[in-house]
């Protein structure tokens, strides 16, 4: 940590900050030029606010160095995490390709849809049972029905199952049933959430908040982590933005950059990110060209009759087609399908 | 809802879509144009996405032109919505001067700052005693001690009491101490916590969320409405954008938005918008003379030692200055403190 | 300037960046710390771009603490600067109360509105000869001819008169007409625009770009003063952010925060900013009471057969009626009309 | 274009509006549901600004459907413009690949970059010859001087040239010289210059502003193309959002957008988005899959003493990987180097 203090800063006032700095347990090592003066704090500061110094009415600004987060950190932990989720492995060379409804509507919905996202390729089904919505008249999710259907789709094809988990209240269930446990973008800071999901040793993929910094998001891996459970994988979606054309923005550059400050998976939703079917294939073609770790895409046999966001799914038919050349673009960047 | 066809849409296309607007319990009125076709729907769709029409690969864009919302919506209820908070009226001319520390520390702090604003013209008292940190190594506030420090001085002073609720845990003992229960922003959208506040009729200070339109946050609060309470209050406290030199963008377009849009009080927090002590004097009056129905503000008699936000802390002294200036442009206004 | 050098740096390549400070003309003090080196660079660091030491691969950041513009600078010049426009003072505690149609339309047109707005209380008149617009097909403005029916009205009316200067083009036409030549959002960054600026006398209202961070903002101030025009008012005109019910966002933390870093006076323009003329009035009062030096305001006689944004202008009575409230609320904070 | 009325319009509101609808040059359709009125508007709507009729009192909004651009939209012109820009084609199947320092520094430095790149498979050379500076302070370029280096590097590599042209000032001797005139981000909307460039035969590269929607960008090379150059070439280069990590966040689903709404080849430029050098490969690989018609990318032999943007710079030898690797991925999406 960095504190800078206002030109000519009366020595007392110096000596005041440095104590201070003191007596949270770092060291202080004072840099005095002409116009200003700069006092370096060495030590661990993950716990120590920096707006503890910004009140002294000498302090002109307070900088943070070191990174608050540890063990998401690269920098302690430097070989890629490879979570398993129920046997597929994520993260290092191995790819994630997730796939299936927004919704879960049925059992012959879902297993049709499963069957053929298989044969294409796909490794872990996913599918919505509750669903977070803007407006509390749109359809919620069939529940924990839906939970059931999944969890049948699962037996019959062997594809380990993700479903969205908005509430503590259902956890017990999602631990049970549910191979990898989604925290949607709106409850990226539910921090009581975050908290009991570390309770727990489930993978969780954790997308990124629509306005949440890369900072944030991996602080967020971080409450999961420190409260115990190190099977975390992150989901850029798209972050909110000025334009909007498009449902968001997809972050591409999040990629490498989470990938370089942390050790975990991070795999890409192109549904989500721009709301259009069209772009899903380019979208998830880039993703996997910029280094991710897999891919979550909405697959849909009807999306015209589709409960919920039909009109970003992709059809079995295109699905196939895109995996194809998937496989091709990920060969060229070193990972394996 | 307006559905837009694309361009040379052919006639069965048409057709195939009308017949979809009326399956859904609405009227169609066909608009045919040289270069395009419009439908016009009429009829209530507030529960009907209009993404469903978007898949279609005939449609160009679906436009909603009917509100989400009903409860909150003043087309419905054009009267303002004076909300009781344990005696203290928030709305109409009524202004809600909620004032005191962002975390509760100790009795004796509470205590202090509870009466020096009171004496200035505060009428609610405010502290945290859960705090949402973005890190797990934070103080996260002295939980239902601080409740119950809190409910204390609200015993002392005659002041009703504000305080953030983070999690549906704690919602029975919230629901018996505290006179107006605070929602924060990144919980606007918890989906789930904010159903459950409708099952209650404790008044909710429901925050606006980081990134959420203005049309995302009524829509939430009709989540709270819908569901039963009928007492809710907005507060805006900054949105993020690209500027960080502020902590978050104080939006004050937002109260003459929402008082247009919705019957519900609205309050600015100016102490959370900027993270700086010295943008509440200015922006607070700015809030009241747009037309803010309240004002939080956080209030600490030894902001350099505080725990938590020290920095966009006034002292009493201030505030009490702050407080004359506020009651001058409240009656330019036509407000009364 | 500060260094963050990676942990574990050699010894040699902290003598490396050492030395490339000196021979940028600084100080280096280099601070060692476990985990980390810190080098605090004491001298001018106005023109030293610090990416020159994030290229090295044991840099890990470079943080700028000097503020990289002096001309500018209420550190160097503490009190307000005053701006004499044609006779009309603005800042210290002089508002400019800037009124008039957003294009010129007709002699008739403007001195209808000139006179309304002056008898209300209006200092000076605004008109759009020439006008930015997002598209080739809209009206571009009278151009020439606008200027000259501003110009008349000037000779009748007294007021000074300010209209917007798009190009080097017409900038001695400019010179001689207009009393407050205006930069519009779209120039801010118009840096060969900004230098010609400088080397005029008549004073420059610069208004924000809709993407310009404060600090970007007051460096194109800095480009007009270092080219030798000191005379430049600043215009918060809204900020691009994700909410689109309002044309843009009025950031008016920029009034604090821009009085505090710079001397030059700022004024706010609330009928750009919120697009709609009922967000004018409390956006107006808003203004003057977070401490804004002047309301640049759309009047506009028949704003329903306006050629352009009559959607934000407001009728001559309900101008004089806002200006009879901003006068009270000035009083309050200490500027006099 | 759509107009939807108030609840409960008087019948000589809507004839009103009708008329002035009618008096605009349009149809109006007229459909009258229970709860509102919506005004179906058929004909040319491109010169009509909406906010036109925003301004009756009974209007309730006012939607464009029909997309503002003619010459620059695929509906009027479906088959990919390809541009020639001295020989090399940019469109279709054909990559541009442009690479060159950030700023020309001498003759020796330019050379020696357009050597190696040639030979990595560059088909176009960039340099900066007037460089667009957020401060007065920092080096603005070698000017006239720059654009001479650049010319004899054309003369020996024969590598077309690519420059940034800031102001009308110079436009003949970019005229002569260039054989790709680059418009910067912050002057997309100095439709000054953008009217001037349509009066030339010479390729444009016009990159996105840092706040422009789709439309915008769309809109500004809709000046070039109206004013009689029909050679554009569009250039992502990231916008600016609340992430502050890196420089600006790529938007990469702008180039499937671009190329669904207009005819224009779209290219991107990952150095300046991310401001990192090791953003650049992943982000250019991402480019190309995502189905980009080219990039450039910033290639400096010593980029630590780089007068200007280093630390975005790719050294020959990265840039001669990254291409090997983008070569495979474009034969995967159906382009050609």
């Amino acid at each position: 940590m960095i504190i800078v203090l206002k030109p000519h800063t009366p020595e007392e006032n110096i000596k005041r900050v440095e104590n201070l700095i003191i007596k949270k347990g770092l060291e202080a090592h004072i840099v005095r030029g002409q116009e200003m003066t700069i006092i370096g704090c060495i030590g661990d500061t993950t716990a120590i606010d920096p707006k503890l110094f910004e009140v002294d009415e000498w302090v002109d600004k307070v900088m943070h160095v070191q990174e608050p987060y540890k063990l998401a950190n690269r920098a302690f932990h430097p070989e890629d995490s490879i979570i398993d989720v129920s046997g597929v492995k994520v993260g290092g060379d191995n790819l994630a390709l997730i796939a299936g409804p927004c919704s879960v509507e049925s059992l012959n919905q879902v297993m049709k849809i499963a069957k053929a996202a298989k044969t294409s390729g796909a490794n872990l089904l996913r599918g919505g049972a509750f669903k977070p919505r803007t407006s509390p008249y749109s359809f919620q999710g069939l529940g924990l029905d839906g939970l059931d259907i999944l969890y049948e789709a699962k037996q019959e094809t062997g594809l380990p199952i993700v479903s969205e988990l908005m509430s503590t209240e259902y956890l017990d269930v999602f631990n049970e049933k549910v191979d990898l446990i989604q925290i949607g973008a709106r409850n990226m800071q539910n921090f009581d959430l975050l908290r009991q999901l570390g309770q727990i040793d489930r993978p969780i993929l954790l997308k990124r908040g629509l306005n949440a910094t890369y900072e944030e998001w991996i602080m967020s891996a971080e409450y999961i982590l420190s409260s115990g459970n190190k099977n975390v994988i992150l989901c850029e979606r798209g972050i909110r933005t000025f334009e909007t054309y498009t449902r968001n923005t997809l972050d591409l550059q999040s990629i490498p950059v989470l990938k370089k400050k942390t050790h975990l998976p991070v795999i890409v939703d192109p549904s989500h990110a721009g709301g259009k079917w069209w772009l899903v294939d380019p979208m998830a073609k880039a993703a996997i060209a910029a280094g991710a770790d897999g891919l979550m895409i909405e697959v849909h046999n009807d999306p015209e009759n589709a409960l919920c966001d039909g009109v970003q799914s992709l059809k079995p038919g295109k699905y196939n087609e895109l995996l194809q050349q998937i496989k091709q673009i990920a060969a060229v960047v070193g990972k394996t399908v």
